[in-house]
């Protein structure tokens, strides 16, 4: 059953969904999720828009065209907007950030070898740096007379029908209203992805990109924006994305003894090689990615190449180095970085052995040394830890 | 050899030091630097003025009288200020903060069971929270016509000569003026401690509180405001106060590879039993405090009581309900959060065991297994580990 809605064809079908590359890793056909292959994410700074992982809850909705989508803005505001796409960008300043998103669950199979978890079992390829252009979610609410004396929360309403949300509605998600409002943090409607039109996988024509915060809030498809006193009901702030202690399975579950999933905790994956890549005894360059939250930075990433016995220090390798294209003025010299890193090693390897890499970001956040379990097998940032064998391994 | 300086007798020789409690844990006399004993410290939701832990690096300044006492403010301002006691306290508005402190070192015995480390080797009682009145350093800076467009960072200095500092200076360290230009990030001038006079051994008669930073910031006995373009070069933000790589030690040091340490990182400590205390089998109520940085707040506390094998969820106990005094609304209404939180479980104990402790925070932040060596043992926030053993063993 298919439904129009602010210039989309909402629909609960598989049937209108876009042209994929088969680099990706397909976790899952219907909703259509797949991640990037680990060893491509280092080869530059920004994740091609092609290649950059893809979280779907729902069929990708179809827009009719850009001249009939609407972005309603309202909830506790003075003035209820309903914005074109044309009033978005010839009526508000264009603003660029470069943020990396990461899935909640990335590096969630590595953590159900504990114990199983319930989600998506990715790899360590669903974090992807890119270049976002749009609008400054400040200056919307600004200009909709937003309530800062009422409001708390900013609700975010997709295009897409996850069968979980109730009463049909599009998937949710918010943020807190500090947040938006405050211009450093740099919380954007992102119309560019690395200066092209999103494609349709990452929230044709409009999305929101949420610096610093897991995935799940940078909502794609944006057809409403609802300024609240509460946090979202949706089943994704209240059922899904959370960070459960480790007592809890489904017999015991209490999903109102957690706050939903906001901020990005300090990750490093080893992309290069892969796991269990078999490998001569030789020089070779270790590479990988290192990211966190808050808008602190990298300090440090060290890398084992014997079961996490010694350690060196990674180079760490800066946007300007590797990027093609152009970084905005902003975008460097803002004091909070929203990018991850990628480093690389040079080390001469003799497999069988066991690689280890961890990082340490600006506010002295470390991460532990296993993955510390959770039903949902979320925000695993444990030291990343891969085999590698020899070339006539049996394995 | 004692000098004046700005109302203040300086000295290098301890025959002025203020009276001490005796239940303070004494870890070096001169300069004087005592911990809490960690049992005392979940009695109260603020730690009593004279049991606070004490971080001196010289000899505790002397104040002439309180009429002499002057505050320099200078650098990059338009207007250079001298400021009596008494301008602080009637020419700007009065602000109270309601903050953690703690020192960078907290719990450097632990990790010196690793291999040795270079410091005071500190149990779990150098962190305290307190109540802390006086001015928003952000009035202070915008009274002296602080440059926002050259100046990037705030040195403070204090009255105190440790034998590091270079050409007799005070003690010195500095904050990103962004940290302290920010309404919601509470940095205060203090003159009161918990509705008192700050003692002699927490800065009288004026203090910085920089929350969520680590002790190290909050210079005590403050002298000197200096608005600068680079941090400063002191020695406790260059050759100290640093949490270098793991694979550096005496021999091969690089202090510049790493960044001075400012923010708290979450945190986690049994205080009720003590380590290794001896205990019949029975029911037993655990307690202890956790803490972290960046305004989050602690999410849970998990203890277990067999190894590290299972959980069981402490309740965290919040500051209404344990202390005596009021609270300003201010300190409660605020969306960030500087404030350790007290926790306390029930068990039925049956030494000898292990019993552990961690917690998680609002970003999402966890605590490693182990403690990460550094070579000055800061910033350890491993797991907590305690044995108890029966009554009748021998150890």
């Amino acid at each position: 059953m298919a439904s129009e809605y602010l210039g989309y064809i909402r629909t609960e079908k598989y049937d209108k969904e876009p042209s994929r590359r088969k680099e990706l890793i397909v976790n899952c056909e219907k909703p259509f999720n797949a991640e990037t292959r680990p060893d491509l994410l280092p080869r530059s700074f920004y994740v091609p828009n092609d290649l950059f992982f893809v979280r779907n809850h729902a069929p990708v909705p179809l827009l009719k065209s850009e001249e009939e989508f609407r972005l309603r803005v309202e909830g506790i505001v003075a003035y209820p907007l309903l914005l074109s796409l044309e009033d978005l960008k010839t009526k508000f300043r264009k603003h660029t950030v470069a943020a990396v998103l990461q899935c909640a669950g990335n590096r969630r199979t590595e953590m159900s070898r504990i114990k199983p978890v319930d989600g998506v079992p990715w790899l360590h390829g669903t974090a992807g740096n890119a270049i976002w252009s749009g609008v400054l979610l400040r200056d919307v609410l600004i200009a909709a007379g937003v309530y800062t004396n009422k409001a708390l929360h900013v609700e975010f309403e997709g295009a897409d029908l996850p069968p979980e949300e109730e009463n049909r509605r599009g998937y949710l998600a918010s943020i807190p209203l500090n947040k938006a409002l405050d211009r450093d943090e740099e919380v954007i409607l992102a119309y560019e992805m690395n200066g092209e039109k999103l494609p349709r996988d990452h929230g044709y024509p409009l999305r929101v990109v949420v610096p610093g915060y897991v995935g799940a809030r940078s909502v794609k498809w944006l057809t409403r924006i609802i300024c609240k006193m509460e946090s979202s009901d949706g089943y994704f702030m209240t059922k899904d994305y959370k960070y459960l202690p480790s007592n809890m399975d489904f017999n015991n579950v209490d999903w109102s003894s957690t706050p939903p999933i906001m901020n990005l905790s300090v990750q490093c994956a080893i992309c290069d090689p892969l796991p269990d890549t078999k490998l001569s005894p030789g020089p070779y360059k270790i590479r990988g990615y290192a990211l966190t939250g808050k808008g602190e930075h990298i300090v440090r990433v060290e890398v084992s190449i014997n079961n996490s016995k010694d350690w060196q220090l990674a180079t760490l390798i800066k946007g300007e180095k590797v990027a093609n294209k152009e970084i905005p003025k902003r975008v460097t010299s803002g004091m909070k970085d929203w990018s991850w890193v990628l480093w690389e090693l040079v080390v001469y390897m003799k497999p069988p052995t066991v690689l280890t890499a961890r990082a340490i970001d600006s506010a002295c956040n470390t991460q532990p040394e296993q993955p510390l379990w959770n039903l949902r097998g979320v925000m695993n940032n444990s030291w990343h830890k891969i085999c590698v064998y020899p070339l006539n391994s049996a394995l």
